[in-house]
């Protein structure tokens, strides 16, 4: 199982630059796997602070993915940032705040973050955030 | 990963006797471990038809909880029953649908189980069934 979230700050969100494979290079919201003795929502918090160093309040289940073909769930979360300290955690190359017309989507690292991010715009424009539940299929490569 | 479902059949819920250990004897809903390469719907209406052969309807996620002492995360969904056919599994003694009036309250196999069914009762008085997440604790020996 892999837990996330997507860090709000004012209008921007939280992205990282991811500095590991698989995807090197690209952009991502703080998530990993979740670890045994832990909440999925303390899960979240731990990967806001290994990836971004960032610390957040969790505010509600935003989506729920099924990976079948690498057997994951992903559960990720709205976020909001405690405060605007924030840098690189040992696995990524650069974290940054992003309004929504910067998004770098042609450099999200997965399908499953980039649909969540998409989803996340759209439900902003009405201010109503319903959790999301569906399947991401395998991954395509270009 | 433990996906099931609350079965709803008009004002009833359908609930199973449990025919295995642990708590062999006791009540609880359909539910088990997801299994590799199935989403988590596939895996709460495979359990529904495995324990009661019931086939179901997933209306939503219900309740998300965390059991961080058995490394488990516990999903419950909402759901109808397609028709009034059912009957128990190989794991099940018994399957039967209850009124409110009528759960066995004493006789929940799980906490986790009767917490779920405790928050659906006080939800249906407003009909609004919003996700509740927690923290269940490990199970004290009376």
């Amino acid at each position: 199982m892999v837990v996330g979230c997507i860090p709000e700050w004012e209008d921007k969100l939280l992205l990282c630059r991811r500095a590991i494979e698989p995807r090197s290079g690209l952009w991502t919201i703080p998530a990993g796997f979740l670890e045994n003795g832990e909440t999925v929502i303390e899960g979240a918090k731990r990967e806001s602070f290994e990836e971004a160093r960032a610390r957040v309040e969790i505010l509600g289940l935003y989506t729920l993915f099924d990976l079948t073909h690498v057997h994951q769930v992903y559960l990720i979360f709205r976020a909001r940032l405690l405060d605007d300290h924030y840098m690189a955690g040992e696995e990524t190359a650069e974290v940054k705040l992003f309004e929504e017309k910067e998004m770098p989507w042609d450099e999200i690292a997965f399908p499953s973050i980039k649909k969540a991010l998409t989803l996340y715009f759209q439900d902003r424009l009405t201010g109503v955030f319903p959790l999301h539940t569906g399947t991401i299929p395998p991954f395509k490569k270009i």
